[in-house]
């Protein structure tokens, strides 16, 4: 990659290695061992020692409301035996796991490590629901959304209900997104949710806050992903036969948090921007990519993230789901293992299961889900209703 | 500074810019004016526009947990004019300011930006006690230290009460470094405490949890802090009269979260690894530092700090306090502008008002507490009670 001075910038980062435990619901997991197993399946997975991995960057958003727990860095690192490395936390609300992941890929790039690990957790299912749904609010700005009693789900709700407004995009024509994903979660074994939905399921589902149904929404679980990122060099040493994926395009973009404060609700500018920045560092396009792992935290959010990362024109983002693109067999195939609608999207982790996800399709072992021919893949990673939005773009090595 | 192959692994980062709020108590301050405050001052100080930075990192604790709001990077951003920017928030506890620094000198050393603001802030103040009680806790590991009554002053004079039973230290031999803080927080504008303490103020000063006092800890309070960074390159085509510092090293070790999961409760095993690394960075060793401005958040870790950092040995780090060596006019002043003790330990802010402070001491404009001649100086800023410890070495540029 250069930089725009046209010299060398960065070093070529590769993912060496990736791990996940089943995305699950249950009182008594303890995060640290969700975080230690997910760690160390990505190191067996890069075939590498404690001893050879110097930093430790953890995607988390509410360990320290619902747990009781900051200081996860130190706290994994040590259960995963690699007490004393570089250790700290990201947070960046729904974004979190990328965001760690994109530190973890700017300290390899930027020459200041050679080998790392990224672990991405969040445990939600043993606290209240009023305590998550309050919890999730603080992704919202609590000044302006959340004290007024906006909570995440009604935040998103007005988001589509100015698209349905503005578009006169009809109910039907989000339940597309939500039946792929639920189709591509049964092929899926980490998923959560395996259970088919048709069109009437999901015109069925119940009304959270409308227009969002219980099948526009994802579900609350816990869960833990992990990756192995090496530098060129350390990669060839290695000499396993894990993954081995380039990855080309790493990009964060922001906008402000509160919806009203944006230029215009329906575009989302963070994830405009971050897109943009990702294809210009790889040298690619939209047309380029054979999957976009993309944040469809709600479905509304997938049709503006589609339109934002340049797929689709302004309005016309459902229309992919509806002509049968975003389909597993379809060009540009979205949430392929299930999504955060189907695989679940225990939030802070989710950003570090799409990768991993994403590295098993480029690697040719996503089973029954396998994108054929995928070399090229794009993956979104979304913080609020689109305030942070972190943009990887991987390849096959 | 080489890598180990001998290769040129990072380029040079200077700090170019500093800013800081009072430190303060309020139930009505709003985080994101004291953030936007703290950024607008860095900015100005160096004589840069929004425009020219690229990414804004902010090391922050609790304000999830106090303030129901997370997401602060895009926040803060928005709220100084950066919408856009990358931005995201780094924790590690009461070492979040500095593991912000840390990312923030990762992205320019590494290639990834030429000019960023790293901004550290804590609101704790607006919070009732108890509250901030548990707040605090989340830094030590729950499930073996908090869920079983442990608070951070409790763990603190666990350490204490070690020291003084091994070393057979008396509670005046931990005096002479909260008087000095308190001396040295009456020159500096915005400390918190204004207040002269002598050895019978210390004595008689309430006891917190036994044998820790009110005189060996730190206040609750509110305050921001912020520095912009930048390459080179970039410093050289600023022209203006503003800070120019260099940052020689950047390390972070760690240690279990857990007291009684350590080799010896005694040795900040974390502190002495962080310190080694920033050591063997800069090619320097302790004897090289005309300032250690290290984590005095409680007496006892002051002299744990000055022993795991190589300036004493087991037992002895107290006898630089009594000796005078910590002194403003010693041979290597610790608290220059007062310390988390009297200037105040906002949490997550409090490691950048240690490279703020530390900045203004290289610069020579540290007013009445200039310690003269100082031209190197290391910082050291340490998250939980010894599980993260970030340091950075400072040079007059």
């Amino acid at each position: 990659m250069l930089n725009k001075h046209g010299e060398l910038a960065v070093r070529k980062v590769y993912i060496a290695g990736i791990g996940q435990t089943p995305v699950s619901k249950g009182e008594d997991i303890r995060g640290r061992y969700m975080a230690r197993d997910a760690i160390h399946g990505a190191m067996i997975s890069a075939g590498v020692e404690a001893g050879d991995i110097s930093a430790l960057f953890v995607g988390n958003m509410m360990g320290g409301i619902l747990g009781s727990q900051q200081q996860l860095g130190p706290l994994y690192a040590d259960a995963a035996g690699l007490r004393g490395v570089e250790a700290m936390t990201m947070e960046a609300a729904c974004g979190s796991g990328a965001a760690a992941v994109r530190i973890g890929y700017s300290a390899i790039a930027g020459g200041l490590h050679d080998l790392v690990v990224v672990c991405g957790m969040e445990r939600m299912t043993h606290a209240p629901r009023d305590a998550v749904t309050l919890a999730l609010a603080t992704a919202a700005d609590w000044e302006l959304e959340g004290a007024h009693g906006e909570s995440f789900i009604s935040l998103n709700a007005r988001l589509m209900a100015l698209y349905m407004d503005r578009y006169g995009t009809r109910p039907e024509q989000f339940a597309p997104f939500a039946i792929a994903a639920h189709a591509n979660a049964l092929n899926n074994p980490n998923a959560l949710l395996k259970k088919p939905i048709d069109l009437d399921a999901y015109l069925d589902s119940k009304v959270l806050v409308p227009p969002v149904k219980l099948m526009d929404a994802p579900p609350t679980c816990d869960g833990a992903a992990a990756i192995v990122l090496a530098s060129e060099d350390v990669l060839r040493g290695l000499g396993r036969a894990g993954v081995s994926i380039e990855i080309v395009a790493s990009a964060v973009g922001t906008d402000s948090l509160a919806i009203d404060r944006r230029a215009d609700p329906l575009k989302l500018a963070g994830a405009e921007l971050s897109s943009q920045r990702a294809y210009a560092q790889a040298g690619l396009k939209p047309g380029d990519m054979d999957i976009f792992e993309l944040h469809d935290a709600y479905t509304v959010i997938t049709a503006l993230s589609l339109e934002a990362a340049g797929f689709a024109k302004p309005g016309e983002g459902t229309r992919l789901g509806e002509e049968g693109v975003t389909q597993i067999d379809g060009d540009l195939p979205i949430a392929t293992m299930g999504g955060l609608k189907a695989r679940g999207h225990p939030v802070g982790a989710t950003g570090v299961y799409q990768i991993v996800e994403t590295a098993l399709q480029l690697s040719g072992e996503a089973g029954q889900n396998q994108v054929r021919g995928a070399e090229t893949a794009m993956v979104q990673n979304i913080g609020g209703t689109g305030a942070t939005v972190v943009t990887h773009i991987l390849r096959a090595g």
